[in-house]
């Protein structure tokens, strides 16, 4: 029986264990997208407890933050919403997450939060009621008293090389701007760029943001299409001179309707004025954005993130009372393949169709990328497109194993750029131990089938790329 | 290697039969979804053969009654209607549903036979047409002999505790009232509420059913699709008083088209009158019946299960000679997923949700599924919003597994309330054998491998939960 | 640790290996459906080396000929289209490839292009960068001297007993002819009737085909779709009298709208006189064309091959360069599961429904088409209607573990015809070998496990069905 977090944790087999530990464990982690707030890296903020770490919740400001995949998972148990994200005792909430994760079994959360309690706390045994009251203690006794465990601290010990942030392009970026001047920061901190507020012109609050990004370009006002580009170039050069090397584009579906300027002024116009748009409209103009900046990325060699099939916000009572970003999005079922393949293709017509990674949250879209990123690959880079990493709800065993089998099987495996946290929390780099113990047993398994030859020099190329040099050369880091 | 069916059939780690001994082979069975008939359940039939138990065929009547998951089996086999469903000998009968096992290797309907001879009938053998006519002989033997062979006797060998059936909500429930008076009957039996074919305004038949559901009320007509609501609501209580405790809805898919009861009557009406509707039409009743209904089961406890992802009688030449629920429906590919949140957020908005299970037919929903019920859980109870087990075509072992790391994954599969049989057959408790094996076997694959502690309490919890004590529960038993 | 291409290759347990070795390995081919031109195999052509014959490329004519599996790898490798498609030293797109080939683990072009040199060359070596220079040398050395080496030779290496090439109605057959009538062709060479041209009223060519179509019935012209389907069912008797025993439709889904001959002949003349079809028109056409054929191949006893959900071309500037079948089509999202089972209804309604197979490339369609062939199976055969081996994207290990578990799970392995190569590539019969390995192994497994009995009766019978057998009887070989 294997232990439980031991040494040979997800590591089934000895050949998945001697490449985990040879060519995966001590490489450094490029964690190309995140949601680490740069504020709080900068200000190198400290934390008391265990609770406020991994749940947070409602803030003085009346937001909410924290880990809304902990908070799903307690809601799921029958907790009361107050002991989840209310203002009540820290330990409190974290003696229900406790109850909560004994009868996960199979979910990531069980894994990620006992691999961080032994990543960061040294703690070998799983969290229990049984032993919750030592498991806060140590904990709060090291945040509170560990002069390393500060944010920073966190990153460093995790072996991160460099972080991409995300942020809207009317952010003023100054918090990365004191990072890199401060020489104390040892690993990089970049922006990348997520202009979905521009793009999402069904969406409430899509005037009200042009108008942001008309100030953030030193305009008044936007009033074309036209513009709404311009302001989005100028923004992306400002944040390419900040370090950044990705945008980020979080669409519910992959929009392919072809629209010439003058539709698209129309679609924006009509916006502008608070009228009603069409599905059709709503298409056009957000395939008109994407393909203008779809150049400008290539042109400006920013690699282009493309992350669907979400229905957002679905329990509307919820949506009310405590917002978007707090565990009320959905997988959406993806119908959006043929889209997908126009968008690349109308970009690769003309030879600007820039470096691409594609997420699906429909783990039955896996095979289909699989096949369209091979049919618009290019000389520029090997893997210039790319399957990304199994994503949210599919970031966990199953689901990473589903989709590296699905990129080897259609793809080359050999060239993937490998995992990204996704996450808001500084204790999340123990998923980069998870991916990588997933994909050496993966890997393992099929040297240990006979299924690839035992062949070290060609076993060294592919971990270590997956785990490391595939995106530090794609992302030119 | 493992035995066929011997005592570690389908337990293939030692943790997976420590606990399958342990703590789930003899715990109670709670079928909360089947298809018995109470009236025979009240007359404690007997049955002269296993082919007459299995098989069955065309009835005296002309309808049919029997397995359709056999019958499918032996068609697909090539074997002539008349041998399957015909007035023929049973044992010919028998001895080419025994031709067609042998090469249904991977196959449900394999494990489920052998299951049953063995359990049921003391046979350790596979059936093959070499033992044919001694497995016969055995089990005529005993149905026409042992005393404790009757409906009855059977359902207390397999240690249930509690029957779910499936009634219409115009069903007099007299067999239900008889089963309660007779304290000879050592199992709960309580009917369900399947509403069906109120909702499906679409289908040949609605008026007449309506005038049926009328009568159940005293009324001699129903004018209003409220007034449909408040006959259905009335018939509800009636059930609830005979102890009804879960309403059943068969969906080809979820439907969600806001409607008003203006819109609703105008509906009502025009299929009253025999005109064609349109699928917006359909689709707004349907809405607001649904809605309305699931209104009365918050306030009356009533769990609602959705069953959806179903094409019905695609065969017409045979819908045309032997009728519906006879082996000639599909999976649909389902494109409902933001129309189940809708429906359930509908509900949720006025704290009107009641306890859902929800099953898909279609397997790439499961991971839908899990995330949308973890979107709309509440303090009302833990696990209130449900994805149900793997259900019909799903259900084997390949589907079962699925769906449960599926739960796990997205979920709590520690709250998950287990199997249902969703059978005809009085024989299909070895199904819930087979469930708990397969569950223990996933649980123990995931203790051997280190991917869940060794702890014994949490073990137990977790795999009596699944068990029974889940369920009774959820369902208030 | 098994072997790579070891005795063992993808026989994980013993039962496997035994399966393997006593009724899988040494039974004949029956390859039913390929790409193979008979005019090759008359020709009896050689080639000078590896390079010619895994890669070829662009041909003195300007098409392109050889295998998009590769080139599509390759490009995924970011290799120059000159070095994987262009004229250049056929050593060094070896190389290429080789180098390719490394980083490809988990694909099954890995295990594919190494069981070739295994098979063909006696190289028991997986191909890598340190041995590329000799494997080059034994394999030019082979092909060139060996005088067994030729398309002819290697088929009857490869114990193939029979080839169904894939025909355009208005073949005239010549080399099919000239094969039958040499008796030095030790193996059967079929033509497959593809009508594609003339079901696809929306591609470009249509009108062009058709004038081809009426001269190859010796008519100047076609002016009814009834007259398309005279047509076709002359040609479809002329390929019968020279042994055709499939035909096979290509379709990116299957349509289904109710036709008339008025209506079909209506949008038949519009697009003949160039005009625009709607999508309503264009799926009416095609489905009063594919019930026409599908009740003329019942009639002929024909078996019906549908290959769908396909997106082909989908990169637009390669498209316009390279032109069609050069590595740039993609899976589609199937949403045609109603419209399968109403096609296959209208043809069983009058009992006139074809053998058929069906294939998709959507792996989530396998349980779909798993349920819908047991709706209309008939004793005419034991598995008239089958659900097809893995195709193209899906014709890997996992793609064929799937298909084989679902088909099992939903209808009747034992039936299952089992393996085809769908290649333009003589060497590509090892897959064959693959296919067989892959099978028993799975079977294996369930014995293994105890989840069907260690019969070796029973086993025979159903591996040799799968591997030959069943497939020699179903296509009346």
């Amino acid at each position: 029986m294997n232990t439980f977090l031991g040494e040979d944790f997800m590591l089934k087999n000895p050949t998945a264990v001697r490449l985990f530990y040879s060519y995966a464990e001590n490489l450094p982690i490029i964690d190309y997208h995140c949601h680490l707030s740069p504020r709080e890296i900068y200000e190198n903020k400290r934390f008391d407890n265990i609770s406020e770490i991994w749940l947070g919740g409602k803030q003085p400001d009346g937001t909410y933050s924290g880990d809304h995949y902990k908070w799903r998972l307690m809601r799921s148990n029958g907790i009361d919403e107050n002991l989840i994200t209310g203002n009540v005792d820290p330990y409190e909430k974290f003696l229900r997450f406790t109850d909560t994760l004994e009868l996960s079994i199979g979910n990531p959360m069980y894994h990620w939060s006992n691999l961080e309690l032994k990543k960061y706390f040294g703690i070998n045994e799983a969290l229990t009621s049984d032993n919750a009251k030592a498991v806060w203690d140590k904990t709060s006794d090291i945040l509170q008293n560990d002069p390393s465990y500060t944010v920073r601290g966190i990153i460093e010990k995790s072996n991160v090389s460099f972080v991409g942030t995300t942020d809207d392009p009317v952010d003023s970026l100054e918090w990365h701007d004191k990072i890199a001047a401060d020489p104390d920061v040892k690993f990089e901190v970049r922006p990348s760029f997520r202009p979905d507020k521009a793009i999402n012109i069904n969406k409430d609050g899509f005037r009200e943001y042009i108008q942001q990004l008309a100030g953030s370009v030193g305009e008044t006002s936007l009033e074309t299409a036209v513009d709404v580009v311009d302001a989005l170039e100028k923004r992306l050069l400002f944040f390419k001179e900040k370090g950044c090397k990705a945008s980020d584009h979080g669409l519910d579906y992959i929009p392919f309707s072809r629209c010439s300027e003058e539709e698209a002024d129309t679609v924006f116009k009509k916006a502008m004025n608070g009228e009603k748009l069409s599905n059709e409209e709503i298409d056009k103009y957000q395939t008109f954005i994407l393909l203008r900046l779809g150049k400008i990325y290539h042109r400006e060699n920013i690699v282009m993130e493309l992350h669907y099939s979400v229905t957002r916000n679905v329990n509307e009572q919820k949506f009310k009372t405590v917002g978007p970003d707090t565990g009320y999005d959905i997988i959406a079922k993806s119908s959006c393949g043929i889209e997908l393949a126009r968008l690349l293709s109308e970009l690769d017509k003309t030879d600007e169709l820039p470096k691409t990674i594609i997420f699906s949250l429909d783990h039955s879209d896996f095979n289909l990328i699989g096949s369209c990123i091979g049919a618009f690959q290019s000389p520029e880079i090997a893997g210039k497109i790319q399957m990304g990493a199994a994503w949210w709800f599919l970031d966990s065993k199953d689901g990473m194993e589903e989709q590296m089998r699905s990129c080897a099987s259609l793809s080359i495996l050999g060239n993937f750029v490998g995992m990204l946290t996704d996450s808001r929390s500084f204790l999340s780099y123990a998923r980069h131990d998870y991916f990588r113990r997933i994909m050496c047993n993966l890997i393992g398994e099929w040297v240990e089938y006979g299924e690839y030859p035992n062949n070290e020099n060609s076993l060294k190329k592919i971990v270590e790329g997956i785990s490391y040099y595939n995106a530090k050369r794609y992302f030119g880091i």
